[in-house]
């Protein structure tokens, strides 16, 4: 986190609103709804959590712990498949979605949604619609 | 995140291992155990997670949303009370614990388990004892 004139910054595995929503509201509940005037989701292309999935993480531990099962299956990793561009708009989309479905998100912040995808070689921002 | 020869840094409100473990299972896993030698928990005094607790949080959440009680009450919100020193360290022993005691931690890193209280104002490190 950086001081209140810049942006707090919630990194998590993935990128994704259901990982990351937990640090948003303490942010958000914490201050009042003083700090977060704006949400801006961005993803990069080539991420290890683009290749992994949660299932194949899950298999993993299960392999090596087959009696915590139960355990293992209720944990979100916030990883997904994105094998193009469009399968990367699409998760992107699915959590926008979350975020505006979710009663516990503010209805000021859900009006000031912006997401991203960041191209690490062209180094370029592109943007993600985020109206309905 | 950096690269492999420096630290994978998983920053999250409250530092506690609860909201951490996802994230250090998530890159142990998909690295097959390569990437993760040794776990460092860095707390720092004076901050808001210490003077916030997440009945606080929890209660002002509710108070918008009563309907939604019982799933606020689930989620892990990572905060803690700690006035004093020995509390910030009963708070990172009971973590250094929760690692131990979780079947799902590769036994390797368990022996490497390090603690440190990092005083903002002094710019000091201040170990904690990680042995039983």
């Amino acid at each position: 986190y950086t001081n209140t004139t810049e942006a707090f910054v919630i990194r998590n595995p993935g990128g994704r609103i259901t990982t990351g929503l937990q640090s948003l509201l303490f942010v958000d509940t914490l201050t009042g709804g003083q700090a977060l005037k704006d949400i801006v989701i961005v993803h990069h292309l080539d991420c290890g959590c683009t290749h992994i999935t949660d299932d194949i993480i899950k298999d993993a531990l299960k392999a090596k712990s087959p009696e915590l099962g139960a355990e293992i299956d209720n944990i979100v990793f916030g990883t997904y498949s994105a094998k193009n561009m469009q399968q990367h708009i699409n998760n992107i989309e699915t959590d926008i979605k979350f975020l505006k479905d979710s009663p516990l998100v503010r209805e000021e912040l859900k009006e000031r949604v912006h997401a991203y995808i960041f191209d690490l070689q062209s180094g370029k921002l592109i943007a993600v619609p985020t109206n309905d």
